[in-house]
This record gives C-alpha cells, sequence and structure tokens, in this order.
C-alpha cells in the first residue's frame, strides 16, 4: 500500500507528520515524502526541512494521498503542477485525505465539488469558493474523501483512516504505541472554546501569519 | 531564545514534531535541528528524513534541549559524544526536557539521577536502572527538567512549557492555532485503557519494535 505524503514549501510539519506517524504502521504501507522536485522541503517556520525522497512524477498512482497545510497553501493553489498531480493521483487512489488547509489544494483541483469537506477554522470559509460544503467537525469523511482540521487534527484522521483500513484492533495498537491518550494542559484548541479575543486577533491576523 | 532539537537515527518523528510545532512558536525562538553530523536523519520507519541542519558541535549552549525517543534510543545510550554533548549543553540550558524514551538518553547522561521522570510505558521501568524515579503520568516537571510519555504526549510538553515560559495566554493562542482540540476515534492510548491482550503483545514485543 503505497502512501504519499505531500510537502511544499512552508507546510505546517504537525499536519503531515500527525498523519505520517499513524499510517506508517498499517500493515504493508510503504509511505514516500513526495514534492515537485524531491529534496530537502522547508517548513513554515523556516526551521525544519523534511526531505522529499522522490519528485511527485516519480509517484502517480498512490493509494493514498495525504495534503497537508501551511502558509505555502496559497501560493500552491496556482501551482498547475501539483494540482494536476493531485487530479491524475485521485483517479486510482482509494483515500484521498487532507489536514488543515491542505483541503484547500483539494479542493481547487476540483476533488471536493459538492462535499463535505473541513480545513483549519481560519481558513475554512475559502472551502466554499472551490465548491465543497464546509463543516466545523474535526475529521470529515466524505466517500473516499477525508478532511481533517487544523495541524494537530491529522492524528485523529491517520487513526480514524487506520481503523476504516485496518480494523479497530490495530488502530487501538498504534494508538497505544503512540500514546495518544491527550491531556492538554489548556482547553483552548477551537474557535468555540479559546477566549474570544484570540480568536479575533487570529481572525484579524494581527498575532500569528501561520494560514 | 535557542531550541535544540535533537536528532539520532530511528528517532520517532511526532516524538520532536509534537513540541517543535508549540516551541517554535514561542517569543524570539531560534530552533536549530541538530545531530552528531548536520544532514538528513533518518526516522524510525525508514520512510522519513529530517534535516539536521546543524552538528551538535554548532550548537553548545541551547537554551532548550529537546531529546526524542525512538527506536534508536538504545543505540545512542552508547554514544559518548551524544551523552557527552547533552551533559555540557546542560550545564547553561534553562529547560532540559524529552519524550518517549528519550527521557532514558537524559538519566543515563546522569541527568535525572534522583528526579522524577516518564518515558513511554514500554521503556518506563528502564529509567530506574539510570537513577531516575519513574511515574507513569503524561508530562513530568521536575526542576527545569521535563519529560514527557510517549510519542504524542510531546505535544501535551510543548504546550505545557510554553506556558512555563511565555504565560498562558500564548500557550492558549498556539493551542487554538494548532488546533490542537483531540477527539481520539478510540481510548486506547494508554496501557490502563487499552485491551489488555494489546498491552501484552506490545510487552512480548510480538507486534511492534518501536521502542
Amino acid at each position: 500500500m503505497q502512501i504519499a505524503m505531500v510537502l511544499y514549501d512552508r507546510f505546517t510539519a504537525l499536519d503531515i507528520i500527525g498523519p505520517y506517524e499513524a499510517l506508517s504502521r498499517l500493515p504493508d504501507a510503504q509511505v514516500d515524502f513526495v514534492a515537485e522536485t524531491a529534496g530537502p522541503v522547508r517548513a513554515d517556520t523556516g526551521f525544519l526541512a523534511i526531505t522529499a525522497d522522490k519528485a511527485l512524477a516519480d509517484v502517480p498512482r498512490p493509494d493514498i494521498l495525504v495534503v497537508p497545510g501551511g502558509p505555502g497553501t496559497f501560493a500552491e493553489i496556482e501551482n498547475e503542477t501539483l494540482l494536476e498531480w493531485l487530479r491524475t493521483a485521485d483517479t486510482t487512489s482509494t483515500w484521498t485525505t487532507s489536514v488543515c488547509s491542505g483541503s484547500l489544494l483539494l479542493a481547487a483541483a476540483g476533488l471536493l465539488d459538492g462535499r463535505r469537506a473541513t480545513s483549519h477554522w481560519l481558513t475554512l470559509d475559502f472551502l466554499q469558493q472551490y465548491g465543497a460544503e464546509p463543516t466545523g467537525e474535526r475529521v470529515v469523511p466524505d466517500g473516499k474523501y477525508i478532511t481533517a482540521a487544523g495541524v494537530s487534527s491529522g492524528i485523529d484522521m491517520g487513526l480514524t483512516l487506520v481503523g476504516k483500513i485496518a480494523g479497530d484492533e490495530h488502530a487501538q495498537a498504534v494508538q497505544l504505541l503512540t500514546e495518544y491518550d491527550p491531556q492538554p494542559p489548556y482547553d483552548a484548541g477551537s474557535p468555540q472554546k479559546a477566549p474570544a479575543h484570540l480568536v479575533e486577533e487570529f481572525r484579524a491576523n494581527s498575532r500569528f501569519s501561520l494560514v
């Protein structure tokens, strides 16, 4: 089972490492980190590079696609090479997935037309512009498409997909192995739960520019 | 504030990317991925390489150390170059931290003598051999030392440390930005919660060999 983990300039690292850590532990997994050109690809913070071991063209028919988000998403929406690869790979994939603003790339490629989908809470509204139906849920399956909300939600998406492919017990084993028993020190992980002024600051783009 | 993210052969990627995603969003963060030799370092699955932008010797006095775990830990326990770097860096660090079996490296370097510490649930018992006092909690602060349990617990550790350094509001902002509102599809993330036979299988090392 070939799993293509897509990288592009200024992706968010946890978006892709979350699903990778779960999906790489599927039976018979062959994971390939891919980018337009093979070589190191730098994440949004500038502090981290992950190696794309293969170019997109080297992996034309993966069984599973995982597309991360990040501030680089908006540049990639104009990248016809990437969008065309997504369209072609999707014709034979068994699962086409995204985390965070990665869903905008699937949507821009025309793959989410009329489908329920999610994205980072700050980019959720953009989905509609590309024909998808935004929902605020954390992991949103619609047929073979699974989109996840912001950044850390890719862990939940990855485990969900492991369960669909290899069964609940295997997914539970992966959860136990990765000791995924979250105990966040705060309860501010969604716009509904976080202090309202933080949500407002992000919406006004005054604090960070991750997405 | 210089943050050294330590890499070594067969580390577990989420161990280090979890804390990275939180700590890199500290004010004035300068994050350096480091390894004995600069260059790509391959993770435990073999499917992923992260670039060490600098060699250990280039980053002698980081403010924060983060040491991940993974199946490679046991080889590194014999690596006197790494252990000596940890000892030296620790003399001036403000925070010395680990995730998963990374705590065994801190302990082997003599940094956790008599301290409360944690590790991946499968490697917790080893801590005692190196003079630490193992506890089953997810994030264990003891003075400037913070150890975290297996793999995904580094996210909780990273957010906890952001709160200690930059205050609760900044940590909440990071949690909101990374949409860390976990909704695991199963409740099997600790040996207390997972089906007992899975725990037994792991202890017998029959299913995976991550740690």
